[in-house]
């Protein structure tokens, strides 16, 4: 493999066999509430902490992905999962309840595409026959551990993002039919100096440019390949640097082939300020909305690059600037 | 692949080009200082912060690990690397230094040999030629955020076990000499429903059961193919519960051939209660004591079983019990 090649090419195309999507009570309102498979119409969802509401979001997601491929738990060789709690929590538990082997991974926000870029690996290169990928993120739960406590009712900036309460789930399989993975890039840390955890779309946006350049080059594509490009979760302000940054990087992505999962998950709500963010978010548009939309026919190539802000509320009162990362993955419809 | 098989058998037998072990002034006075590269004098490792000294710890062990493998950082493809800091910020914030595409990981202290396995199977199938994977712990960082302010003072019973100071790395890569990766085995999540997190050991101690039981049975090989089985951390404690439980359940490794990296680290000193433990722990004995040990000649054939605990704070809080796992690797002197 080439020096600095930081892409992998799928050979066998795997395979897309199922996927999920898993919403709260604000998701429900949005103008993507059609393409989850459950709602929840509470935060807590029947348990007694957030902590375990955001479990069950994961493991209705992984039963239900599982479930859509026409599987059985037993036939999946390996999970890979990972969330934003503290020592992931929210993968693990489930991975006990689910009692596949496990592979836990860490990424924020990109958690989704690095579990879906690992999992097409490990089926491409016969490591497995079926792979599940998964992440949550539950807006309560994360609040209470990144941020103040919401009983302060601290005002926020217009930089800033709502952390989706939703859990996306994919089997990844060798054989069958569905959407494709044909390649994925693996992004490395881009860090730009800001430090302000209320601006984590302007944060990450150059992190998502360094993915996309750097797919386009290894892969030797034009840049009018995709029928769509769609990031992470960099919200309004996020998906406006790129779009400036892209050209001016001469990356020349047709800009009109360009959405963010942060914004389309709540529409113009202008309570979530910038967008949507956390795991959940590019996992549920993407396993979600993206997908039926690609079996529909509306498109058949698109780029989903899932951008992950790596910071720790620790990191941000220690006064660091915040490491960015963004993984792609290219799925294509089964021709 | 059978359905149930959870194990990968690396027919390239990729090669450990280079590791490396990094410790604190604690395990500078254990028996198995003679075998780290770096030994630091101060818990603060010239920083400003317990979490940033890890880091440090994490760097050191990178570039070293590169270094002993006669590479540069611009030829690593891939780094996987994880710690139990929240928000795995000890391995990101490396990653952010090393400017290598990053894959993040995390299975608390069994993510030195899930960095290690995912590392072999990306070389092995051809998606990568050089792969690092790393790891670190930091005592005082792992105290503050998992327990009480060390101010406090706050006694320990005997079954509670001591965080390690330290980080390892490894270069896997798929030509050159060295000591070679034949096989792994992935765990699965195993909770027998102990919540205790002074008894780590003894909650991890099935867990590693489980995995070497599998590990066995997927690669149809005799309970004394191995002249070493090693466990990550279970110490004194989960050391003596494995030693029963592989015989109950018909697992006839030879005893005297099973030790423990918690056990190994600091010898029979009493102040670690049941011994070390943390993802430096079975990083920095492995990549270190043992690997010196196998290129000496003393072994041929070793199985490492990396088990971890993978509990928060919060899910303690919660009464939550402990969800366990363990992963496993083969390594072979070069024949």
């Amino acid at each position: 493999m080439r020096q600095g090649y930081q892409s992998w090419v799928f050979p066998s195309r795997p395979v897309i066999a199922g996927t999920s999507a898993i919403g709260g009570p604000f998701e429900a309102q949005g103008p993507l509430a059609d393409d989850f498979d459950i709602l929840h119409g509470h935060l807590m969802i029947g348990q007694d902490s957030w902590e375990k509401a955001e479990r069950v979001l994961l493991e209705e997601a992984c039963d239900k992905a599982i479930e859509k491929a026409g599987l059985r738990k037993e036939q999946i060789h390996f999970m890979l999962a990972g969330d934003l709690m503290n020592q992931t929590i929210s993968a693990s538990f489930s991975a006990r309840t689910l009692a596949i082997p496990f592979l836990g991974i860490f990424g924020a926000c990109s958690t989704s595409m690095e579990g879906l870029a690992l999992a097409a690996q490990l089926v491409d290169s016969g490591s497995a026959d079926y792979v599940l990928a998964a992440t949550s993120s539950h807006n309560a739960a994360a609040e209470k551990q990144y941020r103040y406590p919401t009983e302060y009712g601290s005002q926020k900036p217009p930089t800033a993002q709502w952390t989706v309460t939703g859990a996306g789930a994919a089997v990844v399989a060798n054989k069958g039919t569905g959407l494709r993975i044909q390649a994925a890039t693996i992004g490395r840390i881009v860090d730009m100096g800001m430090s302000d955890p209320f601006n984590m779309g302007g944060a990450m946006a150059p992190a998502a440019l360094a993915t996309i350049e750097t797919h386009f080059r290894d892969l030797q594509l034009p840049h009018d390949h995709y029928d769509l490009i769609v990031t992470g979760d960099l919200g309004k302000v996020g998906h406006s640097i790129l779009s400036e940054l892209l050209p001016q990087h001469n990356v020349h992505v047709p800009l009109e082939r360009y959405v963010d999962c942060g914004m389309l998950i709540y529409g113009d709500n202008p309570t979530v300020w910038s967008g949507g963010s956390g795991c959940g978010c590019s996992a549920t548009v993407t396993y979600g909305h993206l997908m039926r939309r690609m079996k529909e026919g509306e498109w058949n190539r698109i780029l989903v690059v899932a951008t992950g802000a790596l910071l720790s509320p620790i990191s941000y009162q220690q006064k660091e600037s915040i490491p960015c990362i963004a993984h792609a993955v290219a799925i294509e419809a089964d021709k």
